[in-house]
């Protein structure tokens, strides 16, 4: 498998390239309008085909390439049910994405969001804002419920081998990735917590919006494709 | 292998964590000062003892950690040969620094500075600022000269396989790791060029000094542990 791990500085963004070595055929996982000509280039270069962009959610801190690379290769977006409207295939949980001969199947982890959907594929599981290193998703806009998020966390996320390389859609410390027993040991928001102890946790965040929410989420919807959106 | 990538957002430079799972002993290759904290939290909660520290080179745009990791954990301090005389070990060309049962090969690749190495591990190679993502270390400051640096790639990193992963001490666009063979095709500094137009390319960049050039110079070559630095 070919895997490439990207990085949006501005909005601490993870973007994945993964592909199938023997069709050539890949998907970006969360790709970001401002990384768009990046992208393409390294696609190119690279000798791929993008056959699917993989949205984990409706992101409220950037916005999405989704739309764009569509348009430049035919690729086809991929969303949860509840997810952007503009996406060509809405999953479900068990649903499988295949991309060349890789199969990713599609996780249900709402809570960050109701949208929110994992990838799981292999020995990784790209996570969203679900699970992060040493933290989650924030659950007070979009729908969001922590008690969901501790659900689909422990009774879905944990439930995979603790070897399992968990790949989220934001660090913002320099940390690139970590695994399932990590997290259940060392997330200081779940370890040793029960459901109630997180809700009361994510409660009290207090945290301010998201800079980009009132621009993003809509944009996002339209694959970042609507109106009055940065140029790039 | 257990393998994590770090990145300090302030200077853009990854750090990496290299370890044997056998024996838990782990390296980190160019770590920063100011992710100390960081770095020395992960090595606890992964339960590994780290033995050593690799430095690919002097450092001109961060302050090293080498010396505050030495000081909490007893690890020993890698540099090349010119590199920081605070080192317990010198290395040259040729040489292998064992943590537990992996085996580091030292390459010289200077040119980027008078003292740069590449750590050479399996399918993978560390080459701090000799060879970078789609790009080089500069050249004009720390004895650096840039047909030295273009022999070093050309004729050291180039002869590596296509196929090995090439992990650098920077990248300021959110790549985080390129393979020798895309840099033979798509490094705009090298492919297609001979040294004379890489020397003229190189002499002709003009680019600013380095912010921290004259503290993180002498704070290297003592490790860090010099008077005047950053406190953390």
């Amino acid at each position: 498998m070919l895997f490439r791990q990207l990085f949006d500085p501005e909005s601490s963004t993870y973007t994945y390239l993964v592909a199938d070595p023997t069709t050539r055929q890949a998907a970006l996982i969360d790709p970001v309008l401002e990384q768009l000509e990046r992208d393409l280039t390294l696609v190119k270069e690279l000798g791929l085909t993008l056959t699917h962009v993989l949205e984990t959610h409706v992101h409220a801190d950037h916005v999405t390439a989704s739309g764009q690379l569509r348009e430049h290769t035919g690729c086809q977006v991929v969303a949860s049910q509840g997810g952007a409207s503009c996406a060509d295939r809405h999953v479900r949980h068990g649903e499988r994405v295949k991309v060349g001969e890789l199969s990713f199947q599609v996780l249900s982890t709402p809570g960050h969001t109701d949208d929110s959907v994992s990838y799981l594929l292999g020995d990784r599981v790209f996570t969203g804002d679900a699970l992060m290193v040493r933290g989650t998703g924030r659950t007070d806009f979009q729908n969001g419920d922590a008690g969901q998020l501790y659900d689909s966390i422990t009774r879905t996320l944990f439930t995979l081998a603790d070897e399992t390389l968990v790949y989220p859609a934001h660090d913002y410390k320099g940390r690139t990735v970590t695994t399932i027993g990590e997290e259940k040991r060392f997330n200081p928001r779940l370890a040793g917590k029960d459901r109630a102890a997180f809700i009361q946790l994510m409660d009290e965040l207090h945290l301010p919006p998201p800079k980009k929410l009132d621009i993003a989420v809509p944009a996002n919807r339209s694959c970042g494709l609507g109106p009055a959106l940065p140029q790039v």
